[in-house]
Order: structure tokens, then C-alpha cells, then sequence
């Protein structure tokens, strides 16, 4: 069978460097471009060891030139503001585009240059991009040429609220999203705040209110609902490598029992590949999630106090990044949506 | 100056361990009496071996005739239901007691059997021991026999709640307290969920609801606001060592600012010695109270929603347990409330 | 293509959960029968959420009636002594077993019964049972009926030392191996001393000169250059989930470059799929092989003092244990050697 | 009483942070200056909240004019190079130094050069700068005007095999030292290599035989023997905050057994405070001399291969950095060795 021609543009960050490792498995791909932030032109498996014998790719810097004609769907594992930059040649070229950045998921443009503090530079291609949270989306995935790939706690809080919001079962208003994200989520990079010991041994909140990933959850949950959201969101940050586990806190509109909600969770993912609802008073773990592309979710209710509290783990370089852009290639590609996926 | 001789039963879990290090600080005290759960009596620094050359004491099982003259009070770092066993004898022979345990912190005795699934056998001692919380109770521990040292999760969720409670800035309806606590926590056990790679690279919540500190803040929030309190309490276990960051949400009652909500808070606790309200944008981390007394509190208001989010760090062995029950003894005995605690 | 039958008895532990989810991911296999210490009969999926729509088996205690008709090949992942109980009715029912216990891999019983502290039951099935290292005996391995599979630290060590020795390039006495592992070699258990708090933070060496695979080491070496060997072997227990890393430290006979010394192991792992020699100044790490069935192996020669220091490593759960079954059982079936262990 | 006043240079590193909290707890001194690399003057509880209530001082950008006249005695805890730019000045105006850089260890200044890659630039200092390990140069210490602190690896390793080399029960030559530290040892600093997701569930070695602490091993045992050493040392990185444990391999010389080598280093270090020598078949934990200024050292002979094999653990920033400056001032200064160092 003739395999699809997948390029990786930025492979050397935790997510490149984890995309490359699905790609590497899965039957119907054919990793055939590979870009980096390197300072010369080095073979991939100099920077990843473990690619001997399986993948001899050079990894360069990206140059269009090098790119156009070396693969038929691209991988954009950037920083924001550099997608957007590249996206639109790929696109002009008959390309089909995974971005994994933040460039092409907030549609109102004010919106992004408020969180992200730079105009948007491709309102063109911003229009039609389709936002790759294939559980409420799948089929304007199917045809999407351009995907932006969901942040990695918009993932799992999306995923843990949509139904029951859905069927009207909790409040819009007050809804409140404690997470908790390993470290590898704040990318592989020289900063002082991420040296091992500052985070080892140590946990805090940061940006309360003012994370990126608010805008994206309220415009997405709007979106599904058809009328306007505004969730609270506090992120903090585990002594861990991967994974994100939140909890979320919900006024209940109506009466229904632990059970009762997780019948309706079960109901509503019942055939998703991905998303397992808990039940049997199990809750999610990350170690559980981790390598996995999987969205795992418990619920509790709190009856006298008509509280519901989500618990939502996946592991964020995956389900929250690498994984949901295979996916969604999957599902674009016409492939069986777990291709290259199965634990 | 003659020093306070004091015991310490139950020396070798993390709690025990911890007050033994705070002790041998202590200018004002001398450590006289130790026992653990050992099968053989040992050295107390064949256990831990820096105590060599500072404290050299036999460490033995508890048996009262052992303990009672040696020392004028004892410290009870023990599981609950085997504190309430020790304590009537002590204090009938006159001695003080600062238990650490959960034995004395509730009031209503049906609370204790159904969170801690046995009678309580001690009606008479709980009926007067005093809720070593110094902030709230200084001068009833100041006149203490019995202190009920208080749990680490109560001890920063109080803290933080208290002032804007009492001030009527929050409702008392709706508050959540999303906890998350380190592995000592737990206490020194074998337990295959304790084991290192269960907890290492994970994270998870437990006990949602049911946690037996629940009706511990709710007792003692109701008791300083003269109203019943219920909370919802959802703690989560972290891969590190020591510490509880607490992150509570609550719905404000009156238009304030972060600034004036911080103002309240400095007001309140100014002069209080462990207590630091951060300001000028700063939050809690873990890593800035660990190996102190410190309870850190970090606030932020989102006017839009009206809602005050509180930020609570402890060391849960230090202000959550051991320096908590030095800070407590100091008062009782009339020493400096820092003597011993100082960073 | 039919697929081979693979049972799993003891697929609950570390190893065990490791090789369950590399075999699902193996296209010539079908995981036929589970067994685990659980109480009750379980479906593997409860135990392993992440096997949601990958497996779905029964899970419960070993019985031979239950086991011996449902698959072809067994793995036992076993405490020592159980698999010995075992292999032998598997082994006459004419099954294929590859054991990853000790049992089988000492063939001096008496040596085994010092170590082991039991004497050993099926000597019988010993004396043909081959050394699962497949780049020393692929041969032999092809045709075996019972596999021992190797010890985590035998497999490092043993391959870090076998060219070098086999080209008489160091001295066979005064081979220092200071080895360090991450706790799941430790196994999933319940124990004081693999406490989260014990372990997290701290580093220690245990039972030096007498750990169980030291025998192993001096014997398989021993064998490989047929004469007796004897290294000294320090191992230490490192704070992380997976991984084992070892520095070795051996006499030069010759003088050697570090460029030659790397040449000779170069030549000497050609084409084996899973041993990767770093050369350009490049050391292993256990991140690079954490997941993989790699052996890393670096190389420094000291000139001055005659002394050449190999670092190898591996991950202790993939070729230090399930994974190192699993190739061997694609040697032993005839399938491609790496099949199921791409990265 | 009169206190002295001390200054610390190069406070908001893990060196300086450690140094200026076992100095607040010095009853004999008190902390007058501050500096550290800060763009604007801060208060340094604003940088150390947890120093609140206990030290109320401004930290800014050193300047000689600002220093020189607020403190009797200037601990450099500074990256090489700034060290021998400030310490003649203040020498010069009748200071004492100590010194916790490298600057003003290595007698040889070509040997620096060609291991730190500048040349000396104070010649005359270094000269009668005394190198500050007290267990074997305390006379020197005492009256010493500059001390120059140990590095942190020179000093477990020096401890350890200090007593068998001066009775000579082992051979110089052939020495190994495999060592391994915590991250803090690497300085606060922003490095991708020391991204907390790049240490984390990994393990490395590093600098093999090259690394800056192999001449200083190499002259203090040279100097204390009178004759020239040459160690092997192979450094490696640990996934955890604090302590570094070197586990020591040495030919033996005469037929000793475990118990008798253990006699000669307990004769040896008796009285010494901050040595202890294990016996009773326990050996040396990070956990155990974490936070504390103790060197443990524990000792077991093969007596088969004539090996001894030594441990040494200690705390990097305590008993390896600022612990033994602490130690130093207190010998110099004429106060009670452990005076602030107590557990």
C-alpha cells in the first residue's frame, strides 16, 4: 500500500519528538521530512538515539524550498506566530496542514492578540481552519484542510464539560477548572523558572485567569453550545514530566446521582475511541494515561451541595498534542481513527 | 535557665521525626522521653543517624510507667484511637498534652465514629482539649492542658478562609478548597499505593468528599464564625515529599478588588508570626515554605465573576503537624511563639 | 496469518503490565490467557484502563487447566520459586515457556539455593534451559523450548564487557560494576522502604558483593569466554520509575584509543538491532532508552592509568525484562527479531 | 554579647540561599551584607519569603564602597572568576574570606588555567589562601585571613579515603570515585540541559575523568600524604534536589577486614562533629544527611578480591558548600564548631 508522506516541522521539542515516535508506528505513514532548531544539518537519530533503525532522516532548518515537494501533510510543532508564517505557503501548495500551535485556533483575531500579544497574520486561512477536538468535531475534521490542533488543557476540560452541559445538566455560569500540568508542557526550553530544582519538591498556580487556554475553551464550548461561555481557569504546575489532570467544579442544575451522570457520559462516548468514562468509583490517574492517547474522566456528585466535579486526566504531549494531531490526520486521511494510536 | 523536659510518643513516622529535629533546636527545651514503634530498644540516632552528637536518648515502645516522670509534657505524634488511650493517663498525672493525632479535634463524637469508624473513648479530656489553630485560639491554647493539634489540610484552608469570612466578603455557601497535599502526608508505611512508582510521574484525587478533614474545617470555621459551615474538600496527592498547596474558591459577597481583599488579609494577620499574605503579584510555591512554619496565602479576585480565589501554602510536617505543635507548646509554656521555628 | 497464542501468568507486576502492552502492540501475536494475584476474577481492562478496546480478558489466578489449552507460548513474569512450580506441566504439555524469573537462569544449583535461599525444584528442565541474551546466544535461543530470561543488571553489564573481553582487551579480574536502577526493578509490592518519601529525594547502595546477579554476571561471562570470571558489583537505587544505568570500570591489557576501543564494539554489534555504541563524545542517558529496548553503551579509555570505563544503558522493563521476552520469543518463532519493539 | 558581623556576596544562588539561612539561625553572628546578581535593589525577603520576620536586609548588585565597612567577615559565594576580582580588595582592607568559589583552591595556578579555561589573576592570595576542609587542615583554618571552601565532590571523597591512605591500607594507584550529585550542584541557573523534564526519570555521566574537582581531589590527598594522587573520578546527575553520594573502590594493601577498617576510620574521626563513620552493616543514605552538615562514610571490604569499597554522602549545599563555610568562620572566628550547625 502506498504509505502518506508526513512532514515534521519542529521535531526536536517534547511534542515534535513525541509526533515523531507515533509517526514512527503507525502502518500508514511514512515520515519523509523532518525540520528542527538546529544549529547544522544533523541525521534525527543523532538528537533522538533511539530512531536507529527505524527512521534516517536529516534534520534541518525549515526552508519552504527543502519542504513543498517532500510530503503530502505537514506537522506544524512551532512556537505561535511561526505557524502562521509557514502554514499559508503549505496551504497555497495543495498541502494539507496539522498545526499544533495556538495560530489557528481563536477565530476572533482581537482574542488572539490579546493572549498571544501580536496581530494575527492569516485571517485567510483562519476562517477555514478547523479546530481538532475530533469528539465534538470529527466531521469538519473529515474535510478540513488546515487543523488547529486543541491546546492541552482546552483537551481535557472540553471533553470532561461538553456533556453535561450538553443535556443541560449543570450551570454555565460558575463553572471552575483547577488544573494540574507536568512539565513538559511548558516546552524544551532555557529558563530559569523550569530548572529541575526549582520544580522538583515544589507546586503552584499560575496565570489565574489570564492562561491562553481560557479564551480557547470558552470559544469552543461556546461553539458547541450555540451561546456564549466564560469558565474560571487556574493552571498549576506538577513535579512531573507528562500528563494534566483537572478537576472541575459545577452547579448541578437538576437532581441526578453519581450514577446517573456517569450513565450520561457513558452514553454520550459510548463508541469514542479515546475517551473512557471511570466508573465503578474509579477515579482517572495520570500514570494511567500517561503514554496514551486517551481522555480518561470520573465523576462525583455532591447532592446536598447539587455540585458536580469532573476529574479529567490525559497525558498532554499525546491526547493534548502529538496524538490528537495523528488523530486528526486519521480521521482526514480516511485511516481507522486509532491508527498508530493502540496502547 | 531550667529547660522544659519533654517527650515525644511516637518518635519515628515523618511527624514524630520532624518534632524531634524542631526540639533539638529548641533552647528551652530538652528532649527527655522518646518512644516508637520499634521491636527492640535502640539508640534514637541509630534510627536517625544526624542525631548523633546532638540528641542521644534511648527509643523504646510506650509504656506509661516508663514515660510519666520523665518528662512534664509529651507530645503524641500517634495514629488516631491509640492517642486517646495515653492521653487520660498523662493528664491525670498532671502532665500537658499536645496531640497531634485526630483523637481530640472533633467535637461531636457521632463525627469522630463516622469518619474515623470506631466510639470515641475519651468523652471526658475532649470535652476541654482546645483546637491548637494559634491564629484562631492563641489564648485558649495559652491555658491549655489538652491541645488538639490541628490536621494539615485544615490548618492552611482555615488560615485562608477565616478573615474574609469574618469580614463577610465571601459567601459562606459554595467555597471549595481544592487540595493538594505530598506524599508524607500519608505517614511512613508499606502501603503498595505509597510505593514510589505508583506515586512518581502521577497525580490523582482521592477521597472526594469524604475525607476526614472535612468536618474538622467545618467545626472550626463554624465555631470562629458562630454559624454552621460546609465546604467541599477535594484533596489530590502530589509526587513530592512535603507540603499542601491549597487553591479555594469562593463567591464574594461585596464588590472588592485584589488589592483590597490582600489589604484585609494583611490587616489580619499583621503580628502574626507564620502567617504571610503575599502581595505584589506574588503567589504561594511550595518550595518557599518548605522546612518552615510559614503559612503563605496568595489572593486573586476576577471581578467579572466575583469571585475570590486564596492560595494556601504549608509544610505539612512543620506548620501541618510538628512546628505547629512547637508553636502551640510555646505558647502554653509562655515562651517566645517563634522560639525554635525561626527559618 | 495466524497468530501465535502468547500467554501472560503474573501480568500484574511491572514487567508483567509492560509485556501485556508490548505484545498488544506486536502484529504476529495474540494475547490468548492472563493471569494476576488479584483476589477476585477481574477483566484486565479494570486493572489497565489504558487496554480499553485494545484487550479485553479475564484476568484472575493461575490455574494450569485454565491455562495449558488456551495459548502456545507462555511468559511467566513470577516471583523466583513459582516458576519452577510451573514451567514443568507447561513445558510436558509441550508448551514453549520463557520464564522472566531467576529460576531458571543459574545452572549451579547450589549456587542458587546461596542466593535464592531455597533449593531449586526442577532440575530437570535446568539443564536445557538457555540464557535468553540473543547477542550472545541467538543460536541457541532459536531452538530453545524454555528460555531464562535474563536479570535487568546481568543484561547491561554482560553486554557493556563481552567484546572487550572477548578481544582480550581488559584484564578479566578487577571489573568494578557500580550499577544504578530506578525502583520498579524493585517490583510492585508493599514495602517500608520503597515508600514514596523513603525513596524520593534520597540515593543509596545496597547489598554490596552479594547481590543475586552477581552469580549471574560471573557465570553467562564465564561461559561466553570459557573460563571462570568474578566482577565486584555495587548496585544503587536511583529515584525514577524506569532505567538502569552502569559504569563499568576495567583494566586495560593493550593500549587503546577510545576511538578503537568504540571501533571494536562498532564491529562487534554490527546489525544486532538492539545494542547502539554512542561515538562523537556522546554518553548514554536513561532518558534515551526509557521505553525502548535499547542498550546504550559508551566508551572512555584513560591512557594515563590503562583504564577503559563503559556506561550502559537500559530500560530494567523493556530489555531488561519483557521487552528482551519478547525478542526472544520472536527468535524463538521465527518472526522478525525486532517485531513488536520498534520504537 | 557582640556579634560578628558577616557579609554574604552572591546570596540568591542555592549556595548563598543555604548560607543565609544557616546564619540566621547563628546565634554568634549577624548577617549585616547582602548581594546578589539583581537588576534593582529588593529586600531579600521578598526574594526568600520565608526570611520574613527573621531578616530584614537589602539585597543588591555588589559594590566594594557598599560592603566593605558592614561586615568583619565576606563569604564569596560566586562563579570563578568574581571571586579573586573582590577578595583581595577586601583582604587588603583587613577582611577575612571565605571563599566558596574555586578561585583560590588550586595551588597550581596552570593547572586553574587549564581547568577553569582563564588564567589566575591573584597569585599573591592564593598563595596563603588555606584550603578550608577542617577534618584534616583545621590548625590552618584557625588562622587563616582567607579560606578557600572545598568543592562539593572533593569533599565526600577526600573524607572518605583520607584514613586508608595516611595508614596505608590502600593502594594511591587505581583509585575510583563514582560520583554522583543532585542538581542544585549545578547552580540556578536557566540551561536546557537542566530543564526539569531533561533530568527528571533520567540519569547520566559527565566530564569523565575531565571534570574541575579531579585536581583538587588529586592535591589535597597529595598534600596531606606527601606525595603526589591521581584518582579516577566519573561524575553523574541525579534526579534530585540535594546530596551527592560517591561510592569509593580501592586495592587493599594488608589483609583487613570490614570491621577492622571500620575501627581505623572510627579512631580516626573521633570528635570529629561532622563525621560519621557507619558501621553495624548500615551504609550511608542522601535522605539521612540531607539538610545537614554530616559527612557519612560507610565502609566494606571484599576480601576475596582485596577491595575496599567506601560510601560517602553528603549534603551539596550543607557540609559541600555553605555548611562547611559556616564550619570554617567558626574555627577562624574562635566559636564552637557546630555552633548553627546543629540539626
Amino acid at each position: 500500500m502506498q504509505q502518506l508522506r508526513v512532514g515534521v516541522v519542529g521535531a526536536t521539542g517534547y511534542t515534535g519528538e513525541e509526533l515523531v515516535r507515533i509517526l514512527c508506528r503507525h502502518p500508514k505513514t511514512q515520515i519523509s521530512y523532518i525540520s528542527g532548531k538546529e544549529d547544522r544539518t544533523v541525521r534525527i537519530q543523532e538528537i533522538f538515539p533511539y530512531l536507529q533503525g527505524t527512521l534516517d532522516l536529516e534534520c534541518r532548518s525549515f526552508r519552504f524550498e527543502d519542504a513543498v515537494d517532500s510530503a503530502d501533510l505537514f506537522f506544524l510543532s512551532l512556537p505561535h506566530t511561526v505557524s502562521m508564517q509557514i502554514a499559508p505557503r503549505l496551504l497555497a501548495a495543495g498541502k494539507k496542514v496539522i498545526d499544533i500551535s495556538a495560530d489557528y485556533r481563536l477565530k476572533d483575531t482581537a482574542v488572539y492578540e490579546k493572549y498571544y500579544k501580536t496581530p494575527h497574520g492569516d485571517t485567510l486561512n483562519l476562517a477555514s481552519a478547523v479546530y481538532g477536538l475530533p469528539e465534538i468535531n470529527r466531521e469538519r475534521v473529515r474535510a478540513a484542510r488546515l487543523v488547529a490542533n486543541p491546546g492541552c488543557y482546552p483537551t481535557g476540560a472540553i471533553l470532561a464539560l461538553y456533556p453535561a452541559l450538553r443535556e443541560g445538566l449543570i450551570e454555565e455560569e460558575d463553572i471552575i477548572i483547577d488544573a494540574k500540568s507536568g512539565v513538559t508542557g511548558a516546552g524544551r526550553k532555557a529558563d530559569k523558572s523550569l530548572n529541575f530544582s526549582e520544580v522538583n519538591e515544589s507546586f503552584k498556580a499560575y496565570k489565574l485567569f489570564e492562561h491562553q487556554h481560557v479564551p480557547e475553551i470558552d470559544q469552543e464550548l461556546g461553539a458547541a453550545l450555540g451561546r456564549p461561555m466564560s469558565v474560571t481557569f487556574v493552571p498549576h504546575l506538577l513535579p512531573l514530566n507528562r500528563g494534566i489532570l483537572s478537576t472541575l467544579y459545577a452547579r448541578l442544575k437538576k437532581n441526578v446521582t453519581t450514577d446517573e451522570l456517569i450513565g450520561v457520559y457513558e452514553r454520550h462516548y459510548r463508541g469514542e475511541p479515546f475517551v473512557k468514562v471511570r466508573s465503578g468509583g474509579i477515579l482517572p490517574e495520570l500514570r494511567h494515561v500517561a503514554g496514551t492517547n486517551f481522555c480518561d474522566i470520573g465523576i462525583r456528585v455532591h447532592a446536598g451541595k447539587k455540585l458536580a466535579v469532573f476529574v479529567a486526566a490525559i497525558d498532554n504531549l499525546v491526547k493534548g498534542a502529538a496524538g490528537q494531531a495523528v488523530q486528526n490526520m486519521n480521521i482526514l486521511s480516511g485511516f481507522d481513527e486509532r491508527e498508530g494510536l493502540w496502547v
